[in-house]
């Protein structure tokens, strides 16, 4: 039997083992023609992608080098014997093929699914499959059962309160920064509020990678529910405590191909609030044009897969429609975005009025789930909360206690001003082109990376004037982001 | 900029970089985030999945590591400088998203797909989005573009002849090796026959893998124009001569997922023969509750597919429905199976009946398409070729033409015998189940591994009695296809 040998080479997300292709008695071709062998050591296995190796200095005859993934996954020292065979594809990877055909699964059938991809079974190829075909066609029920699944094999935090509330935003909306302006404000009132964030999937940025140019947001748990206990919030990144490590072997495949459906919408984010504890969540749906939903009919389809999943999981939820015609705000990226927010923490006179309003909205939503507070006087509450400076000193305890990011967050060094083509008014601003050139900028990756808009929709402007600013920190970011911006700005003059 | 070193890792089908995580002065983690790099020399690129390496004894600060895939794609020597960036996904591949979404692809999108999937632009897991959306839905048009596409960026052969024919079965029959008795019977009649075969996608083996158990099989295009010219005929491997580079690079994503569906299969045979310079076809598709085709509704639907798309390629086509419900022959893997057709070549008194008689069949359809023969004898000239003994003239003809396999075809040395669990009869044999457990004991990439059936359907068998023995050349295949056969033998007596 060979034994381990760790190779210092990083395949996220895959496990990848390394195998002497001749002279180590195994016929390798035959391995890697269905590209996964099992390795099995006492009391332990994975699978894992096979590579060859024609050199002895990388890899010996006795042995087999395992990439960080997978030596890390399979948890025995360097030296250990273990056994190698060709990997039978996971059962369940047969239930994917009947998705494929069209079948609708049922719940037990989801969860081996699911158990196996939490279980870095999958490869990506086999993860794609599994989330094309139930981007072709899941039910309702398959959709509930996807996120029972994803709790099922994750993480659970538990707050001793009857009232543990949360605010989640489906996305595409740039500089839609809210939720570090709303947990600031509920938590001064004094709401439980632990909230932890995804990192960007498609767009320039999500809130954990705009928090974090604040503070630290990659917490463990302990460290989570402290903050949490000495400050009733916490505004930190969800992938550290595990809540849904399903979701984030799938999200590590729907990222580079940029998929995003409403069901694995509905059972990320689902999954994700109830295994973070949280009894009620409002949930910001963004219309328009260019926004993820784009007519009344989507936001009615994706409300209603919203409320039956919450519902069958015990979770309460307000869900709130609100306008997705252009970016919120006016930076567009982690830094840009994060300096918004603290200007409308600050009552700053030129902080963007329309951030401020949508997130004292979403605020009052959530007060309203107090029953202390008096039906609909929740938004009042907040816009106190916010101007006596209560939610100001919030934040900055919390960046405190989270521990605060000694680099000063500044701009991408390089930037370039895109102007307007021709004099007129701002008739419309496309959301998505506008996080297409924020993310070829570099954005999340690149902190400084991003979009200012310097006029919104309705503003005048005169040709040559400029619309946007793009920043980016390496030369190869900018230019990538101009090429685009060259082809469309994603502004419209009328 | 980097220079690239080539590292003997082979990581097929993917190109796959290495480049030190730090002090290259560039942030590899960033460009791992989106798995892809583009590797950029003088008139050269490729796209490749990065792997970050901790250790300067495999890849130092100034220099990129390329696999032996991408390697060989970017075509640059060691040493040359190239420029690396992170990798914008192909174009093509909003397309792919739109098909996702439910879009039906136009001629010029699903080509500019194929054209990116041939030049390797596509990692396993963006092909798997593609297969998988197609096999959600895919229009007749979509599937002659597919075509179409497929022959485009393909190598063609051209034969000075107007009849080129040729045989096709869609598989899904263990042990149906006709066309290793249908091309010598035609090419001793004196048709042009050059019988390109795929290798197994899903199935225990296809004809060049049986093919390869007497003969070369892996013949360049000369080689193959000069077989061809000597004996009008050849029995060769497709892969080689690049007939369809993309359904090459699509298989190696459909074999690991075991995806066979219909449109897929279509485009994948009629690109290849059109590729190959064939004119006339006979497709032989069996129909069996256990096949691939299990209801005449399917057949008739396959049916038009492939009319409609050999139509609009220009071959003319004869389509037979044929008895689906049990295995054919005796044996099932590439020994065994070479063994039958040579039984039935050298007109063995125990050779295999129904094999002779499909085999016959097809072959008397294929003459059919002879001018020179009178409407409706086709059948009985090929009876009175193999009886004469021509067919195994002409096929150790062809052995020798192609270069005689020296190693002498033995089963696999271990073997395990199922036995009937009760007396009766044979009422059933499961051509999936068969299959399955073909596959488990090593074939096709074990030669010898295999099943030979000892009875059929309507035999009368005894309790204890063995219904068919299992050939392996490892002991973990062996003991993969019992654990298979112990779980369900695919055997029904009644």
């Amino acid at each position: 039997m060979p034994v381990i040998r760790r190779l210092p080479i990083d395949t996220h997300p895959e496990n990848t083992a390394f195998l002497l292709r001749r002279g180590n008695g195994y016929s390798a071709e035959q391995f890697q023609a269905l590209r996964k062998i099992r390795v099995t050591g006492t009391g332990c296995e994975i699978l894992a992608t096979l590579a060859l190796v024609d050199d002895e200095a990388i890899i010996g005859a006795g042995e087999i080098g395992l990439g960080e993934q997978a030596f890390r996954r399979l948890g025995l020292p360097e030296g250990a014997e273990v056994a190698i065979a060709q990997a039978r594809p996971p059962a369940s990877l047969e239930l994917v093929r009947r998705k494929i055909e069209g079948e609708t699964l049922g719940e037990a059938e989801i969860a081996a699914i699911v158990a196996d991809i939490a279980g870095h079974l999958y490869s990506p190829m086999e993860i794609a499959a599994f989330l094309v075909a139930c981007a072709g066609f899941m039910s309702t029920p398959e959709t509930l059962a996807l996120t029972k699944a994803m709790v099922e094999v994750g993480n659970h935090l538990h707050w001793d309160s009857p009232l543990v509330v949360d605010k989640h935003c489906i996305g595409g909306i740039p500089g839609n920064r809210t939720s570090m302006i709303v947990v600031p404000i509920v938590a001064a009132h004094g709401l439980i509020c632990p909230k932890t964030s995804s990192r960007a999937i498609t767009s320039p940025c999500g809130t954990a990678d705009v928090m974090e140019v604040l503070a630290e947001v990659d917490l463990g748990e302990d460290k989570l529910a402290d903050v949490v206990a000495r400050e009733s919030a916490v505004l930190a990144w969800g992938g550290r405590v595990n809540l849904s490590p399903a979701d984030d072997v799938l999200i590590s495949v729907e990222r580079p191909l940029r998929l995003d459906t409403f069901e694995q919408m509905v059972a990320s984010i689902i999954s994700k609030k109830v295994a973070a504890g949280s009894t009620h969540l409002v949930i910001d749906i963004p219309v328009g044009p260019t926004a993820k939903v784009r007519s009344q009919d989507d936001a009615v389809r994706l409300r209603k897969l919203f409320e039956y999943v919450a519902r069958h999981m015990g979770l309460v939820t307000t869900i709130v429609f609100s306008d997705g015609s252009q970016p919120v705000g006016r930076g567009v990226g982690p830094v840009l975005e994060a300096r918004d927010v603290m200007a409308v923490l600050r009552n700053e006179p030129d902080a963007p009025a329309d951030l401020r309003d949508h997130a004292l909205m979403l605020a009052g939503h959530v007060l309203d789930f107090d029953p202390a507070i008096e039906g609909g006087s929740g938004y009042a509450r907040a816009a106190e909360l916010l101007a006596s400076g209560a939610a100001l000193a919030k934040m900055e305890a919390l960046i405190s206690a989270q521990g605060r990011n000694p680099v000063k967050p500044v701009p991408g060094k390089h930037h370039y001003d895109v102007v307007a083509p021709a004099s007129g008014r701002i008739a419309a601003i496309d959301c998505e082109r506008i996080a297409r050139i924020a993310r070829s900028a570099g954005a999340p990756l690149d902190k400084g990376a991003g979009i200012d808009l310097l006029h919104k929709v309705g503003a005048p402007v005169r040709q040559g004037e400029a619309l946007f600013r793009i920043h980016a920190n390496s030369q190869t970011g900018l230019g990538f982001a101009c090429e685009l911006a060259a082809e469309a700005s994603g502004y419209t003059i009328a």
